[in-house]
């Protein structure tokens, strides 16, 4: 079993290595790490944010652990050796067309929700997003016209990408509460026309999973309003870029939040994949013990389960994590005082009484 | 002084009744009123949505006073004939670029929202959308692909349309907090990057407004975990028609808010504009006297500010609407037993009072 371990920039470092001591912990036979640089750092040292040997490095492995990337060094830096095309290279070279965000508050730290505490506690969702389609990868450009300088991007979606993900989605929600609501914008956008009767036709394979369907800007609106009504959604890489990240704000705790972005690739271990905390490098508190490594450890967690087949062992991280959290072990976004030192020592002790 | 009235389907002409009956109370000199089919009834009448006559009568009149579309009778109907193409075609026929959306809460009604109160209490935003172009007016269609059918639109924005609406947001900041957020997703699409530009070109002529820059999927976190926070918000069509609704979830109560969409032909008054509350047709519960009229109450005020220049009376009307929600005359929704009627009479009555 490889991994290769991408730790990034800012906090992406700090958090990735306790993740590792967690994994140390479990001692899996035959585990082999790489360790690879993405990001600034890459840039800095390779002259580009993505290097070959990164990605070479992805590819002989069976699952990607990567930390975050980003900080002030690339502010000026053109479009094209920004960090963020660190990740957008790595989701279509490595073919991660499914991006799974689980957000479900951790009982006892609804308060850390801007939301009503009882709705708070009522948010369980997986938000299941296309990751290699969409207006994010179509073409686009500049050209002139009569309104002087014209910026455009072509969004699309055809039945393959649509029935994809849209198997990815409906197995997911038959693991959870068999719901699952289909996002999109049909009455304006013909590719998601073309998302919603695939999604159609596909559910026909799942007649125990209710589908059923909402406009992107009425799902913005339910997910605060009654954010507790969602059990699995699907949508495409814009929408779900948004609503993933909002349905995170509502649960509050995004130092605790973890993704996975599956491929197609089945590893002999599971389906190969990149598991990330979703929080940012956070520059601004990088080096100074103040990060939250839970969130990292969490996508660990995802990676046992979903790349190695190691249910057993991801069940043990995450309730060695949830232990911690009844403890009051909390760092100073949970208004505690543990360092992001000390908070993996809990989670590692925790694992052994497990 | 010409409006045309477009009550539309649903609880449409039940709360515009009311906004006509608080104009009525006005006694504006001059003016005259026309009324229009648009939405399922215009379709069962003259078999489209939006009929030449109805697009004629707004073109012919100073304003547009709009009240919802939509009812169980047009679910099957293909999408052209659907009621949202008359929204659709009224903007782009009308040339009506600029979409207003105030969300605010009202003092006494944060308990409506799913947000904690302080949060709630704290949300003043005006999102500022531009309506007439984006991936919702580009060409789109279908096509065949190696992946089976394909849905594609088309994405853009010129230089001329994000100054347009840049102008109507900076002078609408410089009238509040003098605090402007720019939404687009400048990482990803050559559309942000040519938006972001040019609103950073278009700031020079505003010099004492703070201008910042936010991504779409960031800004959708900020709604729900600090919305306070914004104070303008100016964004193209897709993202705005997103966060606009989402801002207005955040406030809660729906059947409050109002909207205004302007376009460019001055009218002598003012700017020729079409108003309509930002709640929908709500068939489930039309013609039973549950709906609440004071969003269309609160569409006519900003119809009389914009498109007739008439200040006092838009304040006087706003002024009544907040008198009876102080003195807790309120409808099912928000927790009370008020009728439609009786919530335009209390207005009325309120209205003599100011
Ligand atoms: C960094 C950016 C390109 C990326 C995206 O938009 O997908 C990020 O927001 C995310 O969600 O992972
Ligand atoms: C009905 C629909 C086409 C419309 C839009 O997307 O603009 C609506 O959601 C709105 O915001 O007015």
């Amino acid at each position: 079993m490889k991994i290769a371990v991408f730790a990034g920039d800012g906090i992406g470092p700090e958090v990735t290595a306790q993740a590792l001591r967690v994994l140390d912990e479990l001692s899996l036979p035959g585990l082999t790490l790489f360790e690879g640089d993405v990001g600034a750092v890459a840039y800095r040292r390779h002259g580009q944010p993505l290097p070959d040997e990164t990605l070479e490095m992805a590819r002989a492995a069976d699952a990607v652990m990567f930390g975050a990337v980003g900080d002030f060094s690339c502010d000026d830096l053109p479009r094209h050796l920004r960090p963020e095309q660190a990740i957008l290279g790595l989701r279509s070279e490595l073919g991660l067309f499914a991006n799974l965000r689980p957000a479900a508050g951790f009982p006892g730290l609804e308060h850390l929700s801007s939301l009503k505490p009882e709705i708070a506690r009522s948010i369980d969702v997986l938000v299941v997003r296309e990751l290699n389609g969409d207006v994010y990868f179509g073409d686009k450009g500049e050209r002139a016209s009569a309104g002087g300088r014209e910026g455009w991007d072509a969004m699309s979606y055809n039945e393959a990408e649509v029935r994809r993900i849209a198997h990815t989605a409906f197995r997911a929600a038959m693991g959870r509460g068999k719901k699952l609501t289909s996002v999109d914008k049909a009455n304006v956008l013909e590719t998601s026309r073309i998302w919603r009767e695939t999604v159609i036709d596909v559910a026909k394979d799942y007649s125990e999973v209710t589908l059923d369907h909402m406009y992107v800007d009425n799902a913005a609106m339910q997910m605060v309003k009654a954010p507790g009504q969602f059990d699995t959604i699907v949508t495409g890489n814009l929408f779900g870029d948004i609503l993933s990240d909002q349905a995170s704000a509502c649960v509050g705790s995004i130092g605790l939040l973890a993704s996975a972005s599956l491929g197609e690739r089945q590893t002999g271990y599971g389906t190969f994949g990149l598991y990330e905390p979703i929080h940012g490098s956070a520059p601004d508190i990088a080096g100074q013990g103040k990060a939250n490594p839970v969130a990292a450890v969490l996508s660990l967690a995802m990676l046992l389960r979903h790349s190695l087949g190691r249910e057993e062992e991801a069940v043990r991280v995450e309730r060695a994590v949830e232990g911690i959290l009844a403890d009051g072990v909390f760092g100073g976004d949970l208004g505690g005082n543990a360092t992001t030192g000390e908070i993996g020592d809990a989670i590692v002790s925790k694992l052994l009484t497990i």
